[in-house]
């Protein structure tokens, strides 16, 4: 682990080259960081830029550190989009979701409203979750922040306009391989992951009729957080396995 | 979800017609769950048997409910068994890669000292592991509990004897493709994970010696917990491919 850390950065648009990190950040890198002036650190803005930085300045509070920059680079999203809709599972369990799903490679997070749901996310969730998708992104080093969409009820996405180039599946224990699947030329799989007590038979009928692709994640009843986590790493797999 | 809850009872080979379910599951039975005489449940003994349970009395306290057990049901373990081997995050995390590991099918777990390891289990680590895994084989109604061996360092793992209906295979991003192994008559796939830091240069070269197999999981840097349960994962996947 001698590669620079991490550090959020948003609005590398116009390549500066310096640059003040935001009072958290600043915070993050000289407290538990421990980091110093001339350390070596590596800043991303979400939406596909890094570059190289080094530590000029801090105040003597540590929340204004000001980083040198260069070394600019950007690249693009990975397609197709992989866009989780899941149910909300309580607590501790959602951020386990946000962050493991952001380490693997999710682009895109909706929350999703079922008859089941026992959680609904409130008026401060959005900024809570896209902080531990930060942390993730530096942890895995990926450049793109997943982005958080509003919680949208099942029908509204089952019953919705979807693109040729969109395919849509579900976890269930019913369902077939991801190896039969076929999935070329998409720009996005919407992934859909129900509560701990599952879809109810209404919401499998919506399911069924919007010709959505049941895969089965195994033989065993998995924690929403278990079957999006899994999914979405199964789904990658099968991408990676075909390019 | 309508069926009976679960609930552990160890020790149900002679198959008893009643039995006294232990304060912390009576407990959990008349407090959490607020189940009543009369309910039915299903009691599991983690080695595979299952019975169909009815409350039959509880004491004042909640700390005893007896119930009325019948329709046996015993299933082998599965083959080959999955073993983890992986070093130990931090405190919540750990118990995530428990619980995720637990409800997808691992069989085995032991935690692996490496050089970069930053956590040692204590002495009372395996019976509070062991309650994560209780908790998540009633989740995913699993009857088999995961067996938790001794904490273990690499080289032990790598240089010991080692059967050939065994395969080890290592996570690691130069590895190939799960889907490039060849898995037939196994009896036991162990699956090692390093710490946060990675495995050391040494520590590489015992693998590379050991004759383990390199899988990718993907292009990003995965945390351990996040590592070893895509892995179990992948794994479960791909044996279910080949059946």
């Amino acid at each position: 682990m001698t590669a620079p850390p991490w550090f959020y950065g948003p609005g590398l648009k116009e390549r500066p080259a310096f640059f003040d990190l935001a009072p958290e950040e600043s915070r993050h890198l000289a407290g538990s960081r421990r980091l110093r002036v001339g350390d070596d650190i590596t800043v991303f803005d979400g939406v596909g830029t890094t570059a190289a930085g080094q530590v000029l300045e801090m105040d003597s509070r540590q929340l204004k550190v000001r980083v040198a920059l260069a070394g600019y680079q950007s690249v693009d999203e990975d397609l197709p989009r992989i866009h989780l809709m899941s149910a909300v599972p309580k607590g501790d369990r959602q951020s386990t979701l946000l962050d493991m799903a952001t380490q693997l490679g999710m682009s895109d997070y909706t929350p999703l409203l079922c008859e089941r749901s026992t959680s609904v996310p409130g008026e401060r969730a959005a900024a809570r979750w896209q902080r531990i998708m930060i942390e993730a992104c530096k942890q895995s080093r990926r450049p793109w922040i997943p982005r958080i969409h509003s919680a949208t009820g099942l029908k509204t996405v089952t019953t919705g306009k979807r693109s040729v180039r969109q395919m849509m599946i579900v976890a269930d224990l019913t369902g077939g391989r991801m190896s039969q699947l076929s999935a070329l030329y998409l720009d996005e799989i919407v992934l859909l992951v129900g509560p701990e007590g599952g879809f109810s038979s209404a919401e499998i009928d919506q399911i069924h009729e919007a010709g959505t692709t049941l895969v089965a994640l195994g033989s065993t009843v998995l924690r929403t957080e278990t079957a999006a986590v899994t999914l979405v790493s199964a789904t990658l797999n099968f991408l990676r396995g075909r390019s």
